[in-house]
């Protein structure tokens, strides 16, 4: 048995998220059946990722492994899944790793990307991997609200309604703002580990804090665990960057 | 009646390119027939391009004209315009201009970008707006090769065969190689008009240069007028960037 790790990218748009479920189709069943083509095994092999992404959230390095008994050139194998798998998924490297590899479990951290643009009149060309702002935020009080995010702190308030009411502490490594031409924003999110939302919903306290909706006082506030309504922003701006081993 | 300048953002993925013909759906026609919509008419006004892009190939900032006896408000028409336009166009703005503007003819110069990325495997976030180039060319050589471009010179070599074979010369005030982090680089082309094809073929003399397979004085010869194979870059690659006025 030989155990392979996978990096993947993908455009999230037309699939209902990483993870295989019910209804739609996800990220892993095209990967699974593009390896079990490859292979030419009728059970494709069980591909575990770093990470689950929502439905229209895009990866750019998002990391998989899965154990396989046949020879394999990684190399060809990467080239030959490529020809095999839709034009909005590929793998962009693989090789082999200790039987031991976990690609969730042994992630010491992962970037997330949140990209925006501001705009009054809708962008095609952006829309699709960007979130759409009508006016221009602060940029310095968008900094500021991200300086505040960096750290250990209990991100209870920064999940999804309903998700897991304890161990809700997370530490974030670095929060960047960063500017791109005259109006563009990514966030760019660096932690160990993140709630379910949490990226999302942090981009929407830096976007409040923005455009003056927010409070310093307000997101302090939010972290010592008093709930405030901040907008999860939308899936198609949250690009699962690159996963750090 | 009233002129109406329009600039239109779109992704020319799915469209047969900007101007209307018998098969499949031009930009061109998903536009007036939102005009038509817009303003209740059963016959839609009809728009007149600064230039036409060919199927696959992007704009960020097309621009048209149009003439009504209706009362526009211009910054109504673009937002209902973008209501009624599919998700890949859209308009980002509107202005009255007088009787006599023509998008096309008053058009001072035109700015194309060509992007692509290096990689020995495709990349599904880039693959819509970018060419692939699977070896790193040399920078230094593009440059070299896009500075023998700029300027005023009999471009026949440079267009599609078949295409017409007197008045070729053009100018080309300026050719940036730009690039973006480790692996995208931008052609950014600006000239006063461009015969078919002219940008995706000397993108891909560019190209050649970078990866030496067209020497500097190959590419003087061209413009001399001595043919030599040179690929048209992808479609995809392209997007009309800015019409100045």
């Amino acid at each position: 048995m030989t155990r392979i790790k996978l990096t993947v990218q993908y455009k999230g748009t037309n699939y209902s998220g990483w993870q295989s479920q019910i209804n739609g189709v996800a990220v892993q069943d095209v990967l699974e059946k593009a390896l079990g083509r490859y292979y030419g095994d009728i059970t494709p092999p069980r591909v575990y990722a770093a990470g689950r992404t929502d439905v229209g959230v895009h990866a750019e390095g998002q990391t998989v492994h899965f154990d396989t008994d046949r020879q394999t050139d990684v190399y060809k194998l990467c080239l030959g899944l490529n020809t095999l798998l839709p034009p909005d998924v590929a793998a962009t490297a693989a090789e082999t790793v200790p039987d031991g590899f976990d690609a969730r479990r042994d992630a010491v951290s992962k970037t997330y990307r949140y990209k925006l643009y501001v705009s009054p009149t809708r962008r095609p060309l952006l829309d699709e991997t960007h979130a759409q702002l009508y006016h221009m935020p602060s940029e310095e009080k968008m900094r500021a609200a991200a300086r505040l995010l960096t750290g250990t702190h209990d991100f209870a308030c920064f999940q999804k309604k309903g998700s897991n009411l304890c161990g809700t502490v997370r530490t974030i490594n670095s929060y960047e703002v960063e500017r791109h031409g005259q109006d563009v924003f990514h966030f760019v999110v660096n932690g160990n580990a993140f709630l379910y939302n949490m990226v999302r919903i942090t981009a929407g306290a830096v976007v409040a804090a923005g455009i003056g909706r927010l409070t310093e006082k307000d997101i302090v506030k939010m972290l010592e665990g008093e709930s405030r309504h901040v907008k999860t922003m939308p899936a198609r701006g949250l690009t699962l960057e690159k996963v750090f081993y």
